[in-house]
């Protein structure tokens, strides 16, 4: 099967490296709305014009959408999958239900099958929970995130006066997981799940006690958290924290039998070095089942709890089963 | 809908507490082929004797059948697909294939749903094998078991002269799992993985020394294994050692990347205070999904490979996307 992507960022670049560890999926070529002379793939895919896309229609079987939640895919991903099968990331959990009817009306319409809000939170970790909660059914679900960075965050460290750089990583308190781990299902807000750790660049004349002090006190961001604000140099910024790792974990604590006195945990945890290389690779696998969706006639827009694991794989069924199961 | 359970041991028992957890699935009765008058369920289900089975058609949607994967399931299965939706928790691995297409055969001649080889391993850990590996192409995956208890190694040890009674707990090694987790992808035998805990009861006038070598060198169970063989009373086994706990990991690494230099981790692991109880509870969430198969007109065997995640929840799609997407 043939890929295209739509949209050349971090994602994209994941996106494009997986590929080639997917020996049924080739890459069609990457579309852009900048100029396609300044975007430079780093397979050596062809770059094409967004603006064209449509004369491309029927070269390649599904399209990964590759753009920001806030204003980039809302607009996107209905207005694609009018005329494509596509894959996208789509994060905004609480705007997802609208999402989904917006893209689900235009791939109905159309005849195309899009499969929606793919990576692992949005995704894999989602999946977690609904197969958990599913086996357990009188439990308690947990996610954790991190250690990893925030984008998010970073950025609103960068919006503080006085900050000329900076990096924020999300990480799990070690007493809540222990607490979790342990079945007694605490209540926990997220802000007693995690604590914020900051690397920050100063400029040129800044005092570090205001800017520390615009940092833990920023509300919704850090000031219910516990927030460590760390001042390093540009180089140590740039040698130390440049990577984009990321991670986090779903637990599901749960009690079975009559008297409910089985304690059960079942826990789903992710180490990533690259937080968009390992999105990418996600997207890729879904890719193949719209694909296989698509192609068995089915139409509308999907979620990963849509479909069957089995369209992920490469393999056979026959292969699956004597492999995996 | 309205399940009934064809056997009445521990995972039985698993499958009735399970149901109790679940609104939406109510239990019909257990059919068995002992004297009914001597078999009383924990809920109080009603008890009917197998070979009245056919008589009950029509009365309840899937039928859980709960038997040994060495020699009931084989017959069972098939047999009760002829005329049942069924779900069962077969786990013999290399003999899925066999099994597979022979309830297969039954169930699309008879227009019946089945689903096979439910439970954790097979089952969840298979899930997360074909998973990762879809979306970590380029890696190498590994299954801990325990810490748990192994009933065919603790049986094993019974048959062993001058032991009275005994059971073995299958435990991870440490440092194997550290390896694995540190993403280094080390080639390891399963003896590498485990080492096997036994506590044996000794009859009166047994030869300890007789006894422990008998155990550690038994081929196949113990010999190629770290074994420590503990000798305690009877009184001590029944007191701390009765239950059925169980749990393992799935762990695969893999790299992405243009120079596959990003290693990313994911690990599924369970903790499991009930073996038997945590097995029932996942084949009443599949039995929830074959019950939907079948009413969307689908006959054959599946394996949780082929259906959708959406269909083992008793939630609405909408629902499921609000929650846990």
């Amino acid at each position: 099967m043939k890929i295209a992507i739509y949209g050349y960022g971090n994602i994209a670049r994941g996106v494009e490296s997986a590929v080639k560890q997917n020996e049924d999926i080739t890459l069609y070529g990457v579309f852009t709305r900048r100029d396609p002379e300044t975007v430079q793939t780093v397979s050596g895919a062809k770059v094409y014009p967004a603006s064209d896309i449509l004369s491309h229609k029927g070269n390649f079987d599904v399209l990964i959408v590759c753009g920001g939640s806030a204003t980039d895919l809302p607009v996107l991903s209905p207005m694609l999958a009018r005329n494509f099968n596509i894959v996208d990331s789509f994060d905004t959990h609480p705007k997802i239900p609208q999402f989904f009817a917006s893209v689900d009306d235009a791939a109905n319409a159309a005849g195309t099958l899009a499969v929606i809000s793919g990576g692992w939170d949005p995704g894999l970790f989602s999946l977690n929970r609904l197969y958990s909660s599913a086996v357990l059914p009188d439990g308690k679900d947990y996610t954790f995130w991190g250690r990893g960075v925030s984008q998010g965050h970073s950025d609103a460290i960068r919006h503080v006066e006085g900050v000329a750089d900076a990096r924020q990583y999300t990480v799990p308190i070690d007493e809540a997981v222990n607490a979790v781990r342990s079945g007694s299902c605490p209540e926990l807000r997220t802000s007693e799940k995690h604590r914020r750790e900051c690397y920050v660049v100063l400029k040129d004349g800044a005092d570090p006690e205001k800017v520390e002090s615009a940092i833990k006190n920023m509300p919704d961001y850090f000031a219910d958290y516990d927030t460590t604000v760390n001042f390093i140099s540009a180089e140590d910024l740039k040698k130390n924290h440049s990577g984009l790792p990321h991670g986090g974990f779903v637990i599901r604590s749960g009690r079975t039998g009559f008297e409910h006195e089985n304690c059960h945990t079942i826990e789903y945890s992710l180490k990533l070095d690259s937080n968009p290389e390992f999105t990418g690779s996600v997207l890729v696998a879904l890719a193949r089942a719209a694909d296989r969706m698509s192609k068995n006639g089915e139409t509308g827009c999907r979620t990963i709890f849509d479909i069957p694991p089995a369209f992920l794989s490469p393999l056979s069924p026959e292969e699956q089963r004597a492999k995996f199961l």
